[in-house]
This record gives structure tokens, C-alpha cells and sequence, in this order.
């Protein structure tokens, strides 16, 4: 694992410390009781773009402020899109979002509004994509992947630092899995502390590109579809560099969970713990909920459950609300 | 202003730390845009027992506890009740909550569930009241005050200074007013780094004691009635000590709102800051709604808004952010 060293991650809080948040880890009864063991949430709704994102694109940024870059690009509309650009705007670097000219306009005022360069840029992500990497490749923009980039990675592990600092008997952390460059962080960082804490990632069953490509083997395409937790969808990259093989060495369990399930988890969240999440953050908390999780009574020490973002369309999450039943086993939450 | 002293406040942070969270300042850009200037918020919503009133408790109990004391008693079945059971088993202190036998099986539950004491006595908050200060008399238990008290008011007082260091430039801090152990002591740690600072307090028009206490010139009664802001109900005692004077000192406007302002606070903080709020933490934000705040666009630095907490009856607060109509002046939140 010599791509990326714990030296690396202590060197990514150095440069994120004042313009990220370190969060809170708080314990959740209502989990606790569920689990017959201590459950702790990572907040990292709390961060100032509503995701932990900012953490990688902050430390990619200033990483690339560092070395004399002062433009960077990239094709994301969601939060690693966010990110990049409160990071570019506190870090007085410029930053173009490439968009299709299909993405809805609320979406590109709200990049707008954040003050960076929105290029528009044919009919597809795609396509977005390729004008991102073409504005790198002859305009001498910095592209700024969204996962698969050690800075990134780097960024994201300082959110497993926290958490064994400040849990260091954590037996079991649970991460949701997208394309990887958050659950290799804080699975580099975590390893580093105590080699037997187990690493689950998480992931919706619609469209889990790192999950289909762990069970093939090699990185593989899989088709992109509606989701609740949609921040969890997009491919892993055929070309993959890091994340794959990061996941692949470190992950206990690679669990699906259904629509359903994510909707409960959304509901839980709001109802026991007063928190608003979105859909790929709620995964964790619908493991628990969905006993998908291995036997956490047999775990010598607490679970963290890593609660990644609070981006949810808020009429979609008071649907949720609404409609998702209350479960059987109602929970004693003051 | 010298019953308490800013070295208090250091010790106060020392004795809670590692306790209670550093919580997170965040900026608002849907309330930076309303008010013209940053707007931040301090989201003591996310410490363990979900209100700011640990901060308090614990330095009101490691205090005790540091004197020999092993055995505290009170009468809140509220923030502070739950505040002091959290402080006491983190300490390993026996804690003792007196209740009224009209207090609800599932709010009686929800005490005992933390693991303290609970002792039913009379049919009123005030007959509560009289079992635990009988019990300090006559067995020995430590009465902790929820608001009038140094210690406390010290405990509350960390928040200011969080505030002051993450934020030098803050020219106005806003906080929920209630029996004022909140007001002063941010009021005290704000004012000792610059006099400058202008400090609202903002209560519901129902029952705001405090208000009514510093229109009359004195320590008055008013009669409690039902409010959304029910953390903020409740008197503060004739033979106020502290709280009464400092608040009066240090407080530049006092300010009411109706019912329906304190929920569209709580449906705003839901919609556009994706925070569940209890009502008494969401006045603030509803006073910048309101337009109440003196003209923030004068001052001339950020306005950091406290946010105090998170325990609402979730049904009521789906009910609110489900009922609650948008304002006309829709805020560009992606």
C-alpha cells in the first residue's frame, strides 16, 4: 500500500485545518441500543458544502496552490463539484465546473453562485468531462478527479484520523462506497492504527460500480440509474489508478442495499437522530437497521458509521418522511 | 461584572473538554444573502444530549464533583434535566431528577433510560422544584440551578469564546433569551474580547420572563402558556442572583416573536440549512427573517447566530415543515 502513507494524510489535515471542519462523532442511542454495542455517528453533514468532499477538493486544491497552479477545472454538478469550488474561491484560485447544456438550471445557478467559471459543454456528463479534460490538456487547467487521485484520497482519510484519535477502540467502521476514495482513506488511516478494525462499504444495489467491479475482478462498467442515493452513482473509471486496488485490499464487506432500505435509513436519521441526510449517507444507518451488518455484538468495541452529506432535495426528503412507516421495533429516543 | 471573570470561562473550558463538543460554526448562504452580511451559525444542535445545556451542566457537576461532592439533584425534565443525567454518568456522580407526577410516562422513561434517579413528587413543576431542593437540604444532594448559577453560566460561556477565537471580526451575536445563563455568559466572553459586539437576545411572546423582568426594572412573574419555543418557558426566579443583572448589562435588544415566526424558523433552518431545530433554537433565524434584527447590513462584520438545539417532538416538527408555507422571496440554495 506504499501509493499512498499515513505521512501523507498528516500532511493533508496541515493544509485543510481552518477551512474544514473537523466534526463531530457522536454517540447514537437509538443505533447503540440496535446494535447491542456503542454506535457513533461521523457528521460530516456539518461541513460548509453539506458533504465531506470538501476535505479531498480542499487539499487536492491547495496541494495544486502549493506547486504554483492557479486554475483548475472539473465536470462534477454535486457535491465534489461544490467542493472544489468553495475550495477554489477560499483558496483564490480560479475554478471552472463543466456542465452538459442538459443539466437543469437551478443546478448551474447554484454553481454559479459560488462564485467559479460554469462552461456548457455538450449533451452528456460526458461530454462535460471531455471539455474539463480538454480545457486540462490545452488550456493548462489543472483537472481535479473526483475519487481516483491521492490528494483526494489523502483528504478524505483525515476523516479516519479523527475518528481513531478520537475513538481509538473503534472495532468496525462503516463507510459508504462510491467510487472508493473515501472508504481507501479512512481505511489507509484506520489500518494504520490497529490493522483489526473491519472495514464495510456500502453501497445502493442500483448501479454500484465498485461493487460490480470487486466481484469481476477488475474495474468494470456498469449502467447508471435512478437512486436515492444518487452522490453514490457514476462509474469507477476503466482505467482506474488507486481506488480500486485500495478498496479491494482493504474492504471486510461489500453490502447492497435496496431503495427501500436507504429510505429507511433517511427516516431513521430524522426521526431518532434529528439529523437531514441524503441517501448516501443515510447507507450506513440502513445497514444497521437491515442487520446486513456482520454481528456487532461480537465486536470487542464500538462501530462508527461514516454520515457523508446532507445534499438531499428537500421536498424528495419530506416525502420521505412522510411516507416511510415508523418499524416494528420502536426505539426509546428522548 | 465582577462575579464572573473570563479566567472562569478558561476554566470552565477546561474542565468540559473532551466532554462536550467544540461545536461547528458554519456559514448560511440563504441567511448572508437576507441580511447583506455573513451570517454563521453555532449549531449546538449536535452536542451529545442535542442542547447547548451540557456545556453548563458539566462544568456545573466536574466542579462539584473536584469539591468532593458525589451526588446531585434537579428539576428539569427538559435540556437541563437531560444535560446533568449525561454530565453525572460521564463523571460517575449520582444524579437525582424530581418530576411531578403529571409528567408523561415516555419523558419519565426517557430520564431513567440515561440512568439517573428519578423521584415523583406532587402534582407541579414547582412541587418538583421544592422534593429537590428538600433533598439538597435535608440529604446532602447538590441543587443544580438550570441558568442561575456561576458555574453554568461559565459552562455556557465556552460557546462565546469558540465564537470570539474561529470569528474575531464578529460585530453582533444573537441568542435565544430565556432565564438569561445562555445570554450572559456568551454576553461575558464576547464582551471581553470587544466591547463592540452587539448583543440580541430574542424570546417568544408567550411568557417571556426576562423580558418582562427587564421592562419592569426587576425580576417579575409571568405566567407560563404553551409556545413552540418551550426550552425558552419558565421564570427566573425572584431572587434572581445573576442572570437578571448581567443580562440587563450586557444586552443591547430585546426582541419577541409570534408563534408563527418561530416556525417559520424552524421550517427555514429545515429547508435551506437541512438542520432540525427545536423551537427555541430557531429564533434567531426567525428574528433575521422577521427583519427584527437591528440593520445588519451596518455592521460591520459577520452576525453568528446560536443555534441551541434539537429536541422537538419530530411529528410536531414534520408538521411545521409540512404546514409552514415558503416565503415569497425564495433563497438560491443548491
Amino acid at each position: 500500500m506504499s501509493v499512498l502513507s499515513l505521512a501523507d494524510v498528516y500532511r493533508a489535515r496541515r493544509r485543510i485545518e481552518g477551512r474544514v471542519l473537523r466534526t463531530p462523532l457522536i454517540e447514537s442511542p437509538s443505533l447503540s441500543a440496535i446494535a447491542g454495542a456503542p454506535v457513533f455517528l461521523k457528521l460530516e453533514t456539518v461541513q460548509p458544502t453539506g458533504s465531506f468532499k470538501l476535505r479531498g477538493a480542499t487539499n487536492a486544491l491547495a496541494d495544486l496552490a502549493e506547486r504554483g497552479c492557479r486554475q483548475v477545472v472539473t465536470a462534477s454538478t454535486g457535491n465534489h463539484g461544490r467542493a472544489v469550488a468553495h475550495a477554489a474561491r477560499a483558496l483564490g484560485i480560479d475554478a471552472a465546473v463543466c456542465m452538459s447544456a442538459l443539466v437543469p438550471e437551478n443546478k448551474v445557478g447554484a454553481v454559479r453562485a459560488l462564485g467559479v467559471r460554469v462552461c456548457i459543454a455538450g449533451k452528456s456528463q460526458d461530454d462535460a468531462e471531455r471539455e474539463a479534460l480538454r480545457l486540462a490538456r490545452e488550456e493548462g487547467f489543472a483537472y481535479v478527479p473526483p475519487f481516483d487521485d491521492l490528494s483526494v484520497i489523502a483528504g478524505q482519510a483525515t476523516i479516519g484520523l479523527e475518528i481513531v484519535e478520537a475513538l481509538p477502540d473503534v472495532a468496525h467502521i462503516v463507510v459508504p462506497l462510491s467510487g472508493g476514495g473515501l472508504f481507501a482513506g479512512v481505511a489507509l488511516a484506520a489500518r494504520s492504527a490497529n490493522r483489526a478494525i473491519r472495514m464495510s462499504g456500502v453501497t445502493m444495489a442500483r448501479g454500484a460500480a465498485m461493487h460490480a467491479s470487486l466481484a469481476a475482478g477488475r474495474p468494470v462498467l456498469v449502467e447508471e440509474v435512478d437512486t436515492l442515493a444518487d452522490s453514490l452513482g457514476g462509474g469507477i473509471g476503466l482505467e482506474n489508478r488507486y481506488t480500486y486496488r485500495l478498496t479491494r485490499d482493504f474492504i471486510d464487506d461489500a453490502l447492497l442495499l435496496d431503495e427501500d432500505s436507504i429510505a429507511r435509513g433517511i427516516a431513521h436519521a430524522y426521526r431518532h437522530e434529528r439529523l437531514v441526510v441524503e441517501g448516501a449517507a443515510a447507507v450506513g444507518i440502513a445497514a444497521l437497521l437491515d442487520s446486513a451488518l456482520p454481528d456487532t455484538r461480537a465486536r470487542r468495541g464500538p462501530l462508527v458509521i461514516i454520515v457523508t452529506g446532507a445534499n438531499i432535495d428537500i421536498n424528495l426528503h419530506r416525502r420521505i418522511v412522510h411516507t416511510v412507516p415508523a418499524p416494528f421495533h420502536s426505539h426509546k429516543t428522548p
